[in-house]
């Protein structure tokens, strides 16, 4: 049986833990904020697209340390935050043959997983999915799902095809990309203007920042294309069109880092905006605008843990 | 007897307006939010400088038409929005003689008053001050009050000089300036980054945007230079070096545009940035920064229009 242990078991970490166990994998979870629900009843899924159900894993667990067996996947589902350390949370699980897959957002987050565990598989993968933590170990999975996987630095191995498998079984849609860094540079396009613009704005939803500042945020979207082209990831021609065409199709849209906004938890501004602006520098790329949204964005953290 | 009407009682035109009261000119004022306190009591200067007085003008006015006599001055000093309408406020007062002086924020606001008002004297003010507005009446004169008074489109009138003067009598800083439209971009050199800097942040005095976020105000700065210096206004070298310093040597201080935020008032973005931009796009100079916190204002003004 196919053993998987999810570290950092919120809303986007339970809900492909849940399917993997859907599938017939023996999933466990560390999961530290809601631990004592989780051990006593698991989890609740209440998905709008595939129905509701309960998944209790098999091991709920405090820390990785605790993990009893071996894992073939540890998925890594936390936010890319300062002060989180994404190596020191994975270690104590890893085995010779466990795949480390990390499903988080953000770019150029690679490179710390690769250099920690050289002689394992490390899968990026991407989530395309509305999907929230309503309480202690209830999660709503409103919309969409798609995940994307792919071995860094390229390429798909077929222990990522087999998990990838596993969850096209379960009833989510689950890619393979050959060029998954090239995946990550792709919806930084998105990430990059909407999750700062929301918070910035004070609060509005996607619609209203596109139909009011659509060419700002265009500028956004093309100086992350610039950069990802530099960094030797280009991305395809149009994306930028096909990423505004499509949001004005969506419903009008909280974005992730809004939600954290608003509920008072620490922001991946360092894992999407910080760390792009870093590859812009060191490869000599101009992103005035992106610059300027991650200054205002450093200033809005700087206020809010001084009020 | 110098006569005087102020329009746009507020902090600035009450405090000025008493001023060259002090100083034995005839002052009448227009106030609209304020009208019935002041017709009753006149108003109260508290200056820390300058002490504590009552001003009491010579009439209490809604609106410039109900005016009697002829101003020799008229102080135009409300704020620059959208839907106020500059040139019919003070219209209906405007006499042969009748210097038109406007003490406000912003640039290129100058080209309105002289079309509007072509065969008068147009005067272009600029107020260095902390004051503010405490109650009906009340008005708080903290720090600072330095005033610059210029003719348009330059020069300095025999006019203008007699109206510098008075104000020296009455205890404040005034000085002419050949130059007033450079002067304008000068200011604008400080109030382009730190005004919506402050308001964008949720709140962040000068020093905290300056100390964590100084390269992003520089790059403000500079663009406002290119832009001046495009527009037939270069800036003195060495100016931005000199914002920099004398806002470290600052007390931690609320910008107008935070004090109005936080008060729930129209922002001057639109003659601060607004126009900035404008100038920038008509004269093709690129300010992506300058363009930045632009649309992230106008995204903050829409999100509290709708909140």
């Amino acid at each position: 049986m196919i053993k998987v242990l999810v570290i950092g078991a919120g809303a986007i970490g339970a809900f492909y833990g849940a399917l993997l166990a859907k599938a017939g994998a023996e999933v466990s979870v560390v999961c530290r904020s809601d631990y004592d629900q989780v051990k006593q009843h698991g989890f609740i899924i209440d998905s709008h697209p595939l129905g509701r159900w309960s998944f209790i894993p098999a091991q709920v667990l405090k820390s990785a340390a605790d993990f009893e067996g071996e894992a073939d996947y540890i998925l890594l589902c936390t936010k890319v935050i300062p002060g989180l350390d994404r190596v020191a949370l994975v270690r104590p699980a890893v085995a010779e043959n466990t795949a480390i897959v990390f499903i988080q957002n953000g770019v150029e987050i690679e490179q710390e997983m690769r250099d920690a565990f050289p002689n394992n598989e490390v899968v990026s993968g991407l989530a395309f999915i509305c999907c929230n933590r309503v309480s202690p170990g209830k999660i709503l999975h409103l919309a969409y799902g798609r995940l994307a996987l792919g071995n860094l630095p390229n390429g798909v191995s077929e222990k990522t095809a087999q998990l990838c498998e596993l969850l096209n079984q379960s009833g989510i849609d689950c890619n393979l990309n050959e060029n998954i860094v090239t995946g990550r540079w792709q919806k930084c396009v998105w990430n990059a203007p909407f999750n700062p613009l929301s918070v910035l704005s004070g609060g509005l939803p996607t619609l209203d920042i596109l139909q009011t500042q659509e060419s700002f945020v265009r500028s956004i979207m093309q100086e992350v294309c610039d950069i990802a082209a530099a960094a030797g990831h280009p991305l395809p021609d149009g994306i930028v069109d096909t990423n505004i065409e499509h949001t004005y199709a969506m419903p009008p849209y909280k974005t992730s880092m809004l939600l954290d906004y608003e509920n008072g938890q620490p922001m991946e501004t360092e894992a999407i905006l910080g760390n792009a602006l870093r590859a812009a520098q060191r490869l000599g790329v101009a992103v005035p605008h992106l610059e300027s949204v991650y200054a205002l964005m450093k200033l809005r953290e700087l206020k809010l843990r001084t009020q």
